[in-house]
């Protein structure tokens, strides 16, 4: 038993991932993204989504962020995000780099998600500088959020709208999307672009692959010349993009995504629920897709460490823990972990 | 009589200062600061602050902060400043711009003011994603400060060794610097580089001249040539400086600077005095310099204003105005400004 | 007497113009370019170019270049311009920094000027990369060119022509527009947006002004909006910008920057014609402005220089020096310089 | 048979190196290059190399480039590199982009080799400018070149001693390095540090990897935190850097590298000396790598192209095409190869 829930990022690439991969490892293949994987990726995110979609597949999730939100905001603009986005505080100012500049607006609000209304009032309180500040230009919601929750896709629209009032642009970082929609059971197209969402950051590296995500925008092929642009500028259009775009191709394949994403929540609402009946700690936020944040005493946390769990102590809060849930987290190792908890009294 | 309490940016240049510019436009002169006011810079302001300084004039407070900044912010550095601070929330980005993708970290506090408490207390918060944040890389305090308050020499070496601890630098925004010394009656090295300060923006268009300010770099003339490259580059390198270094000169000669920024002081007092013995208006900071920043009701400010009384409403605070004081400001405009508000009942 | 033949950057303000920043010292003004001079600018360069003309006034002309060049170029884009042009020699990158990373190319062509054959054969050349390398987004020409030289309408044309056929934006780099006008005795509008300029950097520091410039922008007033902002966010927007625009109102009011850019290539004629008669010194390029380039021996220089001479041996070429006429160059100034050359024989 | 010669980037990655991707695709391991692969590359460079190196592994050349120049060039820095460099013309402005608007300077040179002698020459004609131009601040050089050439121990010697002179850093664009190792049977330090190189771009992808580079830092330890920073602000810290990392180890074990760069340097050699016999066709470059330049007519390479060959016909020279060798090309392919040009006249 591994006992790792420190990260999904530690999670390796699922056995049909990996056999594509090895697959395309056969004889040559042109270059930079021209080649016979890549070639395929817009027909099959514009039928996984159901309106014309254009796919820019890169090797990280800050990349495809960083390009989405370069290519939506001039260096005047602000992008508006949660207080805990990770854009705005685990990618280094990465979006400040490709924006050449722009600036990250935290706004406020409960269980990782901002409202439609709290946006809006924090817009109003930063208009009256003018040219002197900088120029309200996008929002991004990260969907499921940092905290492991979920907007709804009325939630999504009414964010929209304010924004679209606004003249901004509208991304979503997807860095675990396929949890968001494993949980909802919706379709995809209902809490990206019918929700009015325009672009996408599809995360597919924590959830099963290797080094995968793509940037989607949506029903706007004009917007590929720039996007294709920063790639290249920024370093990456890999020369054998084939490894990245067979990934994808697999990924998204006979709803194999999806049935990881599943996996994971499920395995996470089993420990949610270990926590909830315990008598000392409990749920930080709720929990509605793979990260479980348990509120506990540090002594309670060492207690786990101590049985060879790992998980990540929150930065700053000794009495916050993360508990991740992988495509690859087995039954036996979660209940494992829920086994050492209940056993546990809080010290 | 003006009547014109909007801004001290709206003042004219003294008679003193124009004539300085007046004598400097005689004849030829050597461009790009390589003329005879500027050579004589270095020497007028290390007098002046009795250590040796690196004088860096440019026409703008923006291009001096931003120069500043740029020149000890790497790209993923961050710069701690108030809430309210001019380079946070008034120029458009260019402390970003400058520094390519740097980020602002407002730091809260009371009177327009932070504490080396809190300063220390949000970096701590920030510290704990490593390298995949911004690395805290400099503080800037405003002196006096945008609430027209004034840090003593105690609290901004308080910042300063806090600031210290951590690696960062220490910039001071002195946009109206003229009005803190003439305040406390200090030695300007007093709350500058005895403090720990490292780089001023030292101020002079809104006290007296037209468009001349100077990034004072304190005993460290290996930064002098970062700080001509960022001036050159960002287009702040004047063909014909003279006129800016002419201003200069005078304006620090024989204590104008002082006189004037004393004079702007004495006449905002007043008024204050005025608003604390009003029944309905009150202050909304204390008044320690040339601003007043009055709460009253709409109504009333609607009052003084169709008495032909011209100040400005606080953006999205309609019961907030800011009456500014400046060199120019005429006691006669004055006790009218007081007189007017005195026999205004709150409406 | 100066003999000072160095630069025109060197010399004093015209009475008229420094008149005109005495008049605009009376009383407050509004603040950041909202004042009542600024308010006429738009007029009256719409008025002298025959078309509306959007003024974006700055304090030099390397700000005007780069905002221009910023505006019409995305950070993957280059810009053509001259092999000797000062936005690429002169001006520390500026245009890079402003364009977030845009690259010059230059363009080779005799008499410091280019031809559009030879600029739609280096854009030919350099397309064969696509994606891989620059995108040909706009071109600058110099008008008069740093040779002291003058394109002619229909060159102009040419260039634009081929320029647009790319779908590049056309900015011409106007310091010394003044001479150009007065020499070619045309309308404004004939060597710009009658020829296809979009943008044009408006010099008058050079030619009688203490600090004024202005980027002018024909017939697209929704380009204002980007000008404005980077006006802004690189430190341009002086508080205090009355007196630019005083400046910039009476320079091209009753033609006085004509008057005195035609008595300026009046005095280069003459010494022209002296160098031209000289039996060993020759001119380097066709004197067409106010810039006379000329070609002669290390001791040739040396013994003007003794005479009390100055101007530029140009850098890295002892046998080239640069003589330049302005505004204020007396014609007694003039003589005394072609009779120092006149009696000396080649040592 | 493939009779792919377009590029070595189209080639797949070598069986032991994919071996070692699945060997690390086992269980789960710590994100962001923390993981046990990436702990092993310093000391399996620093054995490689016989000196202490820091190991910055990415995902492309154009990240390990960009980083290593934005590390050591000030943004008013300038780059001198090759007229035909990879950085210049292929990379669409990476350089410019992470160092904030640095400049690369094209310096001239045959058999796509720059020598010091005109290195120093053209550092000395464009430093005459002072501040206002770009700061010569490091040089460049592709190793093996984009000609197929090799720089000799002596010549990047030469190079370093002028650059250092200068004040400059050097760095070493070593997309296909195994190449030039593999051909001159020197030790890695020969043509790397103990010639004055301090930064290695180091290739693998193009050689058999399948998506594997390394910026290499010698000797000098406090240059790794700004090459992280540069990497994770740019998107380049794969969360599951092991991948790359994993590649790497194996890439350098046993020599694998040099053995597949010395089948691939074979290959060319082979048809080198058959373009040398052939009566119509010669080569445009000496080979000395794995790349060979041929020049002959249109028609005869629509011939080989005719008879499946792939090929890349240069960016505007019809008459110019590159064949590249790579680790897999087999003797086979290379023998149609020959034959096919050998049994063709010139049309």
């Amino acid at each position: 038993m591994e006992l790792n829930f420190r990260s999904d990022n530690e999670s390796p690439a699922a056995p049909a991932v990996f056999a594509a991969v090895a697959a395309a490892n056969q004889g040559t293949a042109w270059a930079y993204a021209e080649d016979q994987w890549s070639a395929l990726l817009d027909d099959a995110f514009s039928g996984l989504f159901a309106t014309p979609t254009t796919v820019i597949p890169v090797s990280t999730g800050t990349a495809a962020n960083s390009i989405a939100l370069a290519c939506v905001t001039p260096p005047w603009g602000s992008v508006y995000c949660h207080r805990n986005a990770h854009i705005l505080n685990d990618e280094c100012g990465a979006p400040e780099f490709f924006g050449g500049g722009i600036r990250l607006v935290p706004v406020d609000g409960e269980n990782g998600k901002f409202s439609a209304g709290a946006l809006e009032t924090l817009i109003y309180q930063n208009s009256g500088h003018g040219i002197h500040s900088y120029q309200a230009s996008a929002v991004s919601i990260t969907q499921s959020s940092e905290s492991g929750t979920i907007y709804q896709a009325g939630e999504i629209q009414a964010i929209s709208e304010t924004a679209r009032k606004q003249g901004m642009a509208i991304h979503m970082d997807g860095a675990r999307f396929g949890n968001a929609v494993a949980r909802l059971g919706c379709h995809p197209a209902d809490i990206t672009w019918r929700a009015g969402v325009q672009m996408l950051s599809f995360g597919a590296s924590k959830n099963g692959c290797m080094a995968a995500e793509a940037l989607l925008i949506f029903d706007n092929p004009d917007a590929r010349e720039s996007a294709e642009r920063l790639r290249k500028r920024s370093g990456h259009l890999l020369s054998k993009m084939r490894y990245v775009s067979a990934q994808l191709l697999t990924y998204v394949e006979d709803d194999l995504w999806l049935t990881m994403a599943r996996h994971a929540n499920k395995q996470a609402a089993t420990f949610a629920d270990t926590v909830t009946r315990h008598p000392g700690a409990s749920l930080e936020y709720s929990v509605e897709a793979n990260e479980v944040f348990v509120k506990w005493t540090p002594d309670g946390f060492k207690s786990l460490e101590n049985a060879g769990i790992q998980f990540l102590t929150w930065p700053g809060r000794e009495d916050l823990a993360r508990f991740v849930f992988s495509h690859c987290t087995t039954e036996q190792e979660t209940t494992f972990l829920c086994e050492a908890l209940t056993t546990r009294k809080t010290p």
